[in-house]
C-alpha cells in the first residue's frame, strides 16, 4: 500500500506518523511532498523566536526531514503539488530546486497543504520587507529582514488579532518603533469581546506599542524597493518593515482543482474521521480543511497548531486501518501579550448572537491566589451562559500569570454542555498558592447562575 | 424567624451571610455562637502565615466579628453550644469567658462545628508544645510557641497528609530542623499513588526536611512539662515542637447527643440542600458533616475550606427559601510543598481497587510549556480509567509552576463521567507560552486510551 501526502508539516507529518507506527514499511509505502524547507515545526513559535526568547530555530523543529527519513518517509523537500488525479489515484509535483515534474501514484492522500496569509492587493506589489507570517520560510525571512542592512527601525503590523500581537511585541522587543492597526474598535476583536480586548489594548499600549484602531490602509510607500511606510487616511506611518495579521485562507484551490469538496469557509470538508467527503481514500488536516463548531453546528475554519496535530494523528489512525475521530472544536484559544494572558472559549457575544442565542453574561474580577498569598495577581473572568436554560456558551479570562489556562476548566464544561448552575458546585482545586476559596471559575459561575434566574 | 449558627467560620457565617443577603433584619434575626476568638478565616492559610509567607494574622480573616455584627448578625465569641433541643427549638451556650449559660430558641439551626484534629492517645499527655492545625486559634497557640522562650529549634510533623508537609515547610522556613513522621511508605500516602508520592517525598527531602517513612510513634518525651522528644521504635526523634498532621475529626459529638443522624464517617448526614436528614430546620455544612462522593456513591468526610464555603451558602440559600444544592465532591485537592505542585481529582489506584473498579493506568511526562519556551518545567499526569467503559476515574498531577491547576480541567472531565477517548479530542488551549502542542492532558488520555484497546 502507498501513501503520498501534501505537504510536511504538523497535519500532513502526524498522519505520516501514526500511520507509520500502525504500519512498518513492508507494509506501507510513504511519500511527503514539502515544498517549503522545514517540516513538523511549531508556527506558532515564530513569534517568539523573532522576539528572541527562544534562542534558535532549531528548536521550533519537531522533526527534521532526517528523522522523517529515517522514520522511513520517503520525504521531497522543496516539491509542490500542482495536480490531484482522484480517478488515477495519482500526484503531480514539481522539483522547485531542480526543475521538473514528478508523478506519485497512490492508494491513501493525505491533503495537509495549510494556509496562506490574507494579502489585501495594496500588499501584493512590488515593494520588499512586506511579510505574512505563517510558515517558517516566511519567519526565516523575517529575521533576515530585521538582521539585514539597511536595518529596519520602525514596524507596522496590520491586523490585531494573535498573530498581529504577539508579532508586535516580538518587534517591540527587537527594539522597533512599533504601530498596531487594527481596523475594529479593539484589538482581538474577532477573538474577545470589546471589554476584554479593551484590556488587551491597555496592556499592549502600557508596552510602548503603539495602537490605532478603526484604522484604515490605503497602501504601502516604497523607496528603492522596500517599504517606507504605510498609508493611512490619517497619514503615513513609517514602515521599515510590515506584518499583516490579517488572518489566513485555507489552501484548498488544488483540492478544489481536483474536484474535491471545499465548504463555505474555503476549507476542505471531510467527515469526523478526517477522510475528505465523497471519497474513500482521501484524507485532509490542518489548516486546509474545515471542522464544525461543536457548540453552533455551523463550518468553521480555526487554525491553530493544536487541532492539525489532532487531526493528522486521526487521519493517520483511520487510512492505516484504524478508528479515531475529530469531532470538532469549541472555539478555545490563548495568547500571552506583554504581560497578560487573554484566553477563550465557546463563544463570543458577537458569536453567540450570530447563532441565534437568547443569552446572559457575567463579568467579575478575582484573583490567581488567594488574596494574601504573596504573588497574587488580578485576573478578570467573563462567562456567557444560554438564557433559561443557563447552559455555558462561552468564557473569556484576561489577567497575568496563572490566569489563562483556567480556560482549560471551562472549554471542557462548554464541551458537556454543562449549565452555569451546576458549575457553581463543581469539585474544582482550592489551596491559597492556587486560588481564592472561591475559585475565581466558581464566582463567575454563581454571578452567571444570578443572571439567568434574574432572567427567567 | 430566628436562625441560630453554631459556629463562626467558614460554613456557619457564609450560611449566615446568604440568609442574611436574601432577607433583611426585619425578616429575619440571626444569632450566632463560636467558642473561639476568630470567624470567617482561612484555616488553610495557617501554614503560610506560621512560615513567614504571609505577614499578617488579620490577612486571613476574611470577615471579623465585627464585620458580621455590622450586617446584622448577632454574634456571641467565646460562646459554645453545649446542647440542642430539636422538640423545643432550643439551644444552651456556656460562656467560657464570663461564665454561666444562655438559651436561644430558633425557627432554623445551622450546625457548622467543624472538626478536631486526631490526637492519638500518646499525645493526650500533660506535655506543652504538642497541637494540631485546624482552627485560627491552633494556628495563634503555634505561633506563640515559636516565638516563646526557649525559642525551639527541633520540630517533628507526625503525619505526612497536606497538612503535615505544609507544616514541615513551615517549621523549616522558621530555621527548625525539621523531621517529619509518616506511618505509610510515602508521604501524602492517602491522597496520591506511591509513585506520585515518591516524587513528594523528594521534593521534601531535597528541601532540607528529614522525611522517616513507615515510622512509628511511641509516645513523647517530656522536661519540665515541655516536649523534648518523640520516641520511636527506631529511638527519640529531637522535637521542641511537634505537629499533629494525622487528620481530623467531624465534630459531631453535639449533634448525635441532639438525636441528629451521624453516619458511618462520623459527619453529620445531609441531603444535597444540607438539610440534616430527618428535619425541616436544621442545616449542617462544612468539616463537620459527611457528604456524598459523586464517583464511589460513598459518603465520605473531605474537610476543605472549599467545601465548607460551598455547603454553607447552599444551607443559607435553602433556609431562607431559595434552592441551592451541594451534590458532593469527586476528591479534587492540590498543595504546594516546596517548590513542588501536586494534585489530584477522583479515585486513586487504591480507591479506585476499594470501590470495585477495574482500571487501566497511564503516566506521562510532559512539561508545562512548549520544551522550547522559556520557564518550561516538567510535569508528571497520571490517569486511571476504567477498563472496557474508559470513564475517567481519577487524574493526578506533580510538577513545578503551573503544573497542579490543571487538574481543574480533569475535575471537570471526571465530573462529567468522560471517557479517556473522547478526551483525546478535547479542544483545550495551546499557545507557547502555556502548552506543549499536545497538551500534557491530552497526552495522558491518548496513553490511557491506548492502555483501555489494549486491556479490551
Amino acid at each position: 500500500m502507498k501513501l503520498v501526502v501534501i505537504g510536511g508539516d504538523a497535519a500532513g507529518m502526524s498522519a505520516a506518523s501514526q500511520a507509520r507506527k500502525r504500519l512498518g514499511t513492508d507494509r506501507l509505502e510513504i511519500v511527503a511532498f514539502e515544498r517549503g524547507r522545514f517540516t513538523s515545526y511549531s508556527a506558532c513559535g515564530i513569534p517568539y523566536w523573532i522576539g528572541g526568547a527562544v534562542d534558535d530555530l532549531d528548536a521550533l523543529i519537531a522533526r527534521s526531514p532526517e528523522a522523517h527519513r529515517k522514520a522511513g518517509i520517503d520525504l521531497r523537500m522543496r516539491h509542490e503539488v500542482t495536480a490531484i488525479d482522484t480517478a488515477n489515484r495519482e500526484v503531480v509535483a514539481r522539483d522547485l530546486v531542480g526543475g521538473g515534474e514528478v508523478r506519485e501514484s497512490f492508494d491513501h492522500l493525505v491533503y495537509a497543504t495549510g494556509a496562506t496569509p490574507v494579502t489585501p492587493e495594496w500588499a501584493q506589489g512590488p515593494a520588499s520587507g512586506v511579510f505574512g507570517v505563517q510558515t517558517l520560510d516566511d519567519g526565516t525571512a523575517i529575521q533576515e529582514w530585521l538582521d539585514g542592512e539597511p536595518a529596519p527601525r520602525t514596524a507596522v503590523v496590520i491586523g490585531g488579532g494573535y498573530i498581529g500581537v504577539e508579532m508586535a511585541e516580538a518587534m517591540l522587543k527587537r527594539g522597533l518603533d512599533v504601530t498596531l492597526l487594527e481596523k475594529s474598535a479593539q484589538p482581538m476583536g474577532k477573538t474577545v469581546d470589546p471589554e476584554v480586548g479593551a484590556l488587551v489594548a491597555e496592556a499592549i499600549r502600557g508596552q510602548g506599542i503603539k495602537v490605532v484602531t478603526e484604522a484604515h490602509v490605503d497602501g504601502l510607500s516604497a523607496a528603492g524597493g522596500r517599504v517606507r511606510a504605510v498609508v493611512t487616511p490619517a497619514g503615513e506611518v513609517p514602515a521599515d518593515i510590515v506584518v499583516l495579521g490579517l488572518g489566513v485562507r485555507p489552501n484548498s484551490a488544488l483540492a478544489a482543482a481536483a474536484g474535491l469538496p471545499v465548504g463555505p469557509t474555503g476549507g476542505v470538508r471531510t467527515d469526523r474521521q478526517m477522510r475528505v467527503e465523497g471519497t474513500e481514500n482521501i484524507w485532509a488536516a490542518g489548516d486546509c480543511v474545515e471542522t464544525r463548531h461543536l457548540i453552533t453546528g455551523e463550518p468553521v475554519h480555526v487554525p491553530l497548531g493544536t487541532h492539525a496535530n489532532k487531526q493528522g494523528r486521526v487521519a493517520g489512525i483511520n487510512l492505516a486501518g484504524g478508528y479515531a475521530s475529530f469531532p470538532g472544536v469549541i472555539g478555545t484559544a490563548v495568547t500571552k501579550v506583554c504581560e497578560l494572558e487573554v484566553a477563550r472559549t465557546g463563544l463570543t457575544e458577537k458569536e453567540a448572537t450570530h447563532a441565534g442565542y437568547e443569552y446572559v453574561t457575567a463579568l467579575v474580577e478575582s484573583t490567581s491566589r488567594a488574596g494574601y498569598y504573596p504573588g497574587a495577581s488580578k485576573m478578570t473572568i467573563k462567562l456567557i451562559a444560554e438564557r433559561r436554560t443557563g447552559t455555558l456558551l462561552g468564557a473569556q479570562i484576561v489577567g497575568k500569570a496563572e490566569a489563562a489556562k483556567r480556560i482549560d476548566a471551562l472549554a471542557v464544561a462548554v464541551w458537556n454542555r454543562m449549565s452555569v448552575e451546576e458549575m457553581t458546585a463543581l469539585d474544582l482545586s482550592y489551596a491559597p498558592p492556587f486560588a481564592p476559596v472561591w475559585d475565581p471559575v466558581l464566582i463567575a459561575a454563581r454571578k452567571a447562575t444570578e443572571a439567568v434566574h434574574a432572567a427567567t
